[in-house]
This record gives C-alpha cells, structure tokens and sequence, in this order.
C-alpha cells in the first residue's frame, strides 16, 4: 500500500530478464539463418574476488541466452604485452564479436593503451574514444554505447518516461557512467545539467530535476527533499555500508535516500534490483548488434 | 562613462593581438633552434565568396607570425578521391604541422570521410572524433581543442574569470562550438547545463548562469533582463540582420543584445571584436604547439 502512494518502482530485474529473453530469441534466430551464434570475450588479469564475480556474471549471462563466451584469462604478473598480444588476438578471431578487459587490470600495465587496443566495431564495452567522440558528435552514431548508461536510458524508455524537453540533472561525470549518460540525455534532447563535486549547491540543482540520474558512489546523498515532486530517479549508484543486522556485515545502499524519495518521486529504480542487472543486458544487447553486424557483411 | 557604469567589455581583438605577438616571437625562436618554421596547409575546395575571405585571414595570419602556408586550392569540381589524395599527401608532408579543409565541402563531397582522414597529429581544428573522444574522457587529453571554444576559455581565463565551482550555461550544441565549449568548461569544474532549441524556458536557466557562452546563432535571442548581475558573457553569435543604415545593406549582431546585457553582466564581449579575432588565433597557437611536438620529436 505505501509503495501505491509513492513512486512507480522501475523494476530493472524484470526488464532485464525481458530484454535476456528477447536476446536468446533473436541469437536462435541467428543460428537458424546463418549457423552461427555471436561471441563475447571477456579478459580478466589476476584474481581480484570482485572482478571474478563480475566475470562469471557475464559468462554466465552469455551461455543463458545462447552467446559463445570466450575465456581469457591472464595471471596477475602478465606484462603487458602479453595482454595486448591477447587482445590483439582476440580482435583477429571472426568467431568473437566482443571484447570486454574486465577493469581495473593490475597496477603495472597502462589500462588505457590496452583499452585502444580493442578493435572499435568489438568495443561493446563502448568505452573506446572514437565510440565516445562519436558518441558526443551531431551527426555521428558510435558503434556502441556504453552498457550501464545505455541501461539508464532503456529503463526511462521501457517506463514511458519522456525525455525531450525535460531538463536532466546527471550526478558524477566518470567515463563510465555520468558522462555518457548525460551525452545521451543531450542526444535524446533533455536539457542536461552535470552536477559534480565542485558543483556548489547541487541540492538545488537536483530540485529542478524532471530527470535524476545518480552516479556519484556516494551512499545515500541525495535526500527525499531534493527530489522533484514526479520526477525519474534512476540510481546507479551501487554503495556497501556497515550493516551489523546482516550475516555479511554490511548492506547495498545507492546514492539516493529511496525510502524518503519514493514518497515523492514519479519513478524511481532501487537499489539492487534497479540499474545493476541491466548492464549485463546491455552488454548482450550490443554483442547481439556486433554479431548482426558482422553476420550481414559476411553475407554480403 | 555608459560603458563604465556596466561590464567590463572584454576586447577580443586586443588579447588576439598580443596572442599573435607571442606566438610570432616564438616561431622565431623555433626558426633560430631548429631553423625551421611551423607549416599549416589551409584546404579550400571551390569559389565560395565567405569561404575565400575566411582562407584568406587564415593564411595571412599564417604570414603575419611566421608561420609557412601551405595553398591547397581545389576546383569545386573535384572528386572525393581527389580532396582525400590532396590530405593524405598533406599528412606526409614533414613541413605541415596542422591541415584545415574549410567547410563546408561541395555537396557530392563526405565532409565526414574527408575530416577523418586528416591525421590526428595535424587536426589543428580539433575536429577529429577521437580528439573529441580525448576531450569528452576525464584522465585523457585531446591533441587539439576546437579553435572557437578555447577561444572562449582563454578569453574568460585572461579576463580574470573563476571557472572552477561556478554554474556555467552553454546555449547552442553543435559539433564546432556549443558541446566542445561545454566540455572544456566541465574539464575546467564549472557545473554546465547545454541549453538548446528543444529546452523549455531557456530564460530560467539562463538567469542562473554565472558564465554565459551563446552559440545559437539566433540574433538577439538572450535579452537583458536574462543575465544574472555580474555574469561573464561570450557571444559566439555573428548574425548578420538587415540594416539600411550601413551601405551593405547589413550589420553584425550577436546571439546576446548587447546594449541591455552590458549594463548588468560583469563581462561581456562585443560582436564584432570578441569571440571571433580568437578564432584565428588558437588557430596559429594549435599550429605552433603541434610544430613544437614535431620539432621535439625530430630532435629526440
């Protein structure tokens, strides 16, 4: 009854299930037309416990809906060369249609030039240069787009959420998240604002908010007060604070106050369940597309 | 004693001066270590009136400071191939430090296809995608930065102006001006908002801005009244409105109404004499800096 009160809660669980769902259809459709299914190869160096869970997450993701995922993996004293031969490879290899380096790689290997390393039309992490200045250019469309910012848009579309017009307020503006989200927002037409941590006043800056985008990874920052009555709140932020009730010790809390914001929001994603799962959806998504690529000009 | 009451008029034309002066002295250090001097090609592709006069100011511009030209004069018949010949030849030739094709090309010509064949290391427009990539990302920097929007940061940083922590509003998106402008601003730690054809109630968010950069190409759109007192106001506008008072029939008009906003704004630039002299400058200052990289790279 108090969730009818308050915001509509965009369930990204159950649309990421839908879109995985989608996806298995269309990789059975590929298989029957062509004989061929897409490829994800996704390099991890070292054995951080963190990045072995993202791995497997997306490993496993990829044999749900039918994807041939290609294995790499690389002890922590790899040099970088070695990386890069991997890569290198890997781009060379017709068989796979995306390339992911699970980041952050170990201290001594420079991320960024492994990063270029990666072929743009198997960039489907999409964090490639070129894929972001085409990203930002008029008139230019990157091969991909970021996972977890393409994931943002696809919740705000899937609930009917207009974004030309609206003015959009993105908070955090890392190349991972913030920025391109809010490039995308630009290139959907909301009027777009980047609050950062220089910004001064951001609580009345988020106010005017029609559209809440919360990437700062700082738990619980934004409060019920600072949201707009009906506004979208998508919160990516993905924070673990002390939680002595929990067998683990600590809780998943985002960068907003839900339980303050829903009374007030229009729409609002909680945290787990909100963005988190369709990162790996878009993920599939934009393998599925390299694949669809690559498969026509094959044909072709 | 107008002008005193209000902002202090920022005279473009004199900081592009002194620019010019400084770069002039440094080519000639350049010509005394190295004995050579930085080249830039300057490629125009048929008889357009403005496109000749806008070549012509580059070029002796080029000759002004000591910078070699380079002429690369294309009849508005020639083909894609032969413009992408003419590039690829400037790109090897050692002398040319910086190549610009004025736009816009003939339309059976794709201007995309043609600026990107221009060698990042020569992009002295900053047009490349993957300069603009380098720019959009934290933690990377472009080879280059677009000549009009570093025209404007320079001309708000010799001005006294604090970028970091203030609410900065770019009115206009496009590819030359309005989101590398905006970029540069964000890189710097202003909070921005883009404002553009599709926002609703720009005047609201343009009250709001303590830097103010027009590029909408709309004559008189920004009134008075909209500037917050005190605010740093760039008007990339040059629109040309009719005016029979002048024997051309014309006059000169920014994107800001000029004679209202100065009276509240703390800085202002005038259309003519502001933003535009600062183009041809950090043109020259590209060239020069991409001369220097060369220089360095031949001694090392």
């Amino acid at each position: 009854m108090a969730e009818s009160e308050g915001a509509q809660r965009i369930d990204g669980k159950a649309i990421a299930e839908s879109i995985h769902q989608s996806i298995s259809q269309e990789v059975a459709t590929l298989k029957e037309r062509y004989g061929k299914v897409p490829g994800l190869a996704v390099v991890i160096v070292g054995e951080r416990k963190d990045s072995q869970t993202y791995v497997r997450m997306k490993r496993k993701a990829c044999l749900d809906v039918g994807i041939k995922s290609f294995e790499a993996d690389l002890p922590a004293t790899a040099t970088e060369e070695e990386i890069l031969d991997q890569v290198l490879e890997l781009n060379a290899n017709d068989e796979v249609h995306g390339i992911l380096v699970q980041l952050p790689l170990p201290k001594h290997v420079n991320e960024r030039k492994v990063l270029t390393a990666i072929s743009i039309e198997k960039d489907v992490d999409g964090f490639h240069p070129l894929n972001i200045g085409n990203l930002t250019m008029k008139g230019r469309d990157p091969l991909f787009c970021p996972c977890t910012p393409k994931g943002c848009i696809e919740l705000l579309k899937r609930s009917g959420v207009t974004i030309s017009g609206k003015r959009a307020v993105v908070v955090g503006r890392s190349n991972i998240v913030g920025m391109p989200v809010a490039l995308m927002l630009n290139n959907l037409d909301a009027t777009v604002t980047i609050v950062h941590s220089r910004t001064k006043d951001p609580e009345s800056i988020i106010k005017e908010a029609d559209i809440l985008i919360a990437a700062a990874g700082q738990p619980l920052m934004i409060k019920g007060d600072w949201i707009k009555p009906g506004a979208a709140v998508i919160d990516v932020g993905t924070n673990a604070v002390d939680d002595s009730t929990k067998k683990s010790g600590y809780r998943l809390v985002g960068d907003v106050d839900y339980k303050e914001a829903k009374k007030v929001a229009g729409y609002i994603t909680p945290v787990p369940g909100g963005v988190g799962p369709m990162t790996i959806a878009m993920l599939l998504q934009n393998t599925l597309d390299s694949a669809k690529r690559g498969f026509a000009k094959e044909a072709a």
